[in-house]
């Protein structure tokens, strides 16, 4: 089978954003895309139904560490891959597992060979390198596969950042080697997209992105950002990173962000988002809507019995009112997290198709402006 | 608009059994039938879309006491009911709060005019009469209202219980009179359930059904029992009081119970039935399916990629496999408690649409042996 194609389709004038379609085995992904995080293999509080119908999700992360530790690959092996574990049947993208062992795991030795951590689920200790994270993201059978990369802490110095940049360049040229070394698992086409790193320094950010751009990999993604800088240096690198990536691929920019964070990304030429917001928040009871950002917890919720999104198309947030989410909240009833998350994604897959169809209009960068302030309103 | 009818539409002739239809103002009920349970205008996990679709529910309860509390009758209200409030567009049914003031609520003080008791959720405190509650039932909005009664512990001893059935007697023609004296509240009609009592003493059964029956009521109830007694003595009460209400007009035992209870309930000359184990039984793991009990949390199924349970039709019982939905458990996510509800629910429906068909057959008698051992044996 072809390995994964990208074709773009339009360029907004006003902005560097630009709209596309990314060709899987697993079907077609209309970019700019984002991408609902299903950690282990679920995403939280929301039925595969729900993402096909309501949220229109097009693609999903899974998160090698979490997928690797529960249920492992013996189980998603024998499954058939995680589409057919998990019943999502679109395309599925797969961390490296890297940031993971960094944010959760304990007593991580870094080495050359690779990481060593504790589960925290059972502290049992376990190694992640190159090699072993390509074998499980091709036995989780995802279309696309991220590096093994190391993601340092937003305020480390200049030597730690460069010396794990340099390791994360060649972590990854011995994934390139793993791939070529390895067949697909189920039949279709796994794709790899090394990832950017080099921290909030130019000459590093600089170095990092020709050297990934040089391996002519089918997609590239950015990663090392949005873990604690400020928001004008998450956007001066992203720009910096998108220049020297080439453009005629996929660019992703990880774990970005806020919905003003995505439409400025678009703007400088990101493709691809992923990010656990819509669904951590939404869990707590903060909607993202398109009318602006509603803390439905608060009392003025109580008596407004307006549905929760009259803005957007789908069945849930036209059919339940503000009102009745905040009761269910306060109640602490279940129903609360799943109609808020789905609220939440379906107003992020809304935001990205409404970004594509301005940019193929041409008027992409006057609405991102006005949709910025919109969604930064607290209503 | 007309009261809630009763239409008897067959009799099982190895049985006690029935099949038949309520009319009420929102909508048909097909008999027997299992009413999953609201607790606080939301049942648990669970949306109301999935409610209509895969679960295919025709009558949901409304706790009183929980409603009452939160989110209160003032927001109920202005929303127009609990059906605008919720979007559950089917009959309601709310129970009349007396249960849960027993249960729940702290330093209750029974006395004749009603139940004064401290809200488990601030401590304020509160009075349930019979007119208070006939006038948040109303306010709820349900079609069925239950009249407010005593439900005394298992081990109660004779004279508590006889003395608390002439209290709930004396309560009961006040329900009836606060509901002569009180219109609907939105214009459709509402129906007042009376409650046998008498806890597991013959002559108390006998002598409160008796008094229940000669109150002409559109529907009458049977509580008190599955409170901790016996298997035989819930049999053998129910069918007591099955004997002496009226053959013409539904019969509802209050709380009933697992699968094969249900079973028995219908073989008595049950109709309605009600009961939390499907969903909270379900959110622990415990899966009732066509084919028996399942632990889901057991290892057995982690590579059992067979369907949920091939037996029902719905979507999600037929779509996501045993070892997803155990791995869900395992991992803590939140779309187990969805899936596993959902599962549990769709069988309780199947069930009572199963033992339906099975009366209008007249084969009701020996298929209920046969399922009656499916749904106790352990998988």
């Amino acid at each position: 089978m072809p390995a994964l194609t990208f074709q773009l389709a339009a360029k907004d004038p006003g902005s560097k954003a630009r709209a596309g379609t990314i060709q899987t085995d697993h079907g077609t992904i209309e970019t700019p895309i984002f991408m609902p995080v299903g950690t282990v293999g679920s995403v939280k509080a929301v039925t595969q139904q729900q993402l096909y119908q309501d949220i229109q999700a097009q693609i999903i992360l899974g998160n090698t560490y979490h997928l690797y530790l529960r249920p492992g690959t013996e189980v998603l092996e024998a499954a058939g891959g995680l589409h057919c574990f998990n019943g999502w049947h679109k395309p599925i993208l797969t961390d490296s597992g890297g940031y993971q062992v960094f944010s959760l795991a304990a007593n991580r030795k870094i080495k050359e060979e690779g990481v060593w951590f504790q589960s925290h689920i059972d502290g049992s200790k376990h190694l992640f390198s190159p090699e072993k994270v390509i074998d499980i993201e091709r036995s989780i059978g995802a279309d696309i596969i991220m590096a093994f990369d190391e993601c340092p802490p937003a305020n480390s110095e200049y030597q730690y950042v460069a010396k794990s940049m340099d390791l994360t360049h060649r972590w990854l040229d011995r994934c390139f080697t793993q791939m070529d070394a390895t067949p697909d698992k189920y039949g279709y086409t796994q794709n790899l997209f090394p990832i950017v790193q080099g921290g909030t320094f130019t000459d590093l950010r600089t170095a990092s992105a020709a050297y990934i751009a040089s391996k002519g990999a089918v997609g590239n993604a950015i990663g090392g950002l949005s873990v604690g800088e400020p928001e004008a240096q998450l956007y001066e690198f992203t720009e910096l990173c998108c220049d020297i990536l080439p453009a005629d691929k996929p660019r992703y920019l990880m774990g970005v962000g806020t919905p003003w964070n995505i439409l400025e990304g678009i703007a400088l030429g990101v493709d691809m988002f992923d990010c656990v917001m819509p669904t951590r928040n939404g869990r707590n009871g903060m909607l993202f809507t398109t009318k602006g950002v509603i803390n439905i917890r608060n009392k003025k919720w109580a008596t407004d019995f307006s549905v929760i999104d009259d803005g957007l198309s789908n069945e849930i947030s036209t059919y339940y009112t503000k009102a009745y989410l905040r009761h269910l909240f306060i109640a602490n009833e279940i129903l609360a997290l799943q109609l808020a998350s789905i609220q939440n994604l379906s107003f992020y897959l809304w935001l990205v198709r409404e970004a594509r169809k301005q940019i193929i209009n041409g008027t992409f960068a006057s609405w991102k402006n006005e949709m910025t302030a919109i969604c930064k309103q607290r209503l």
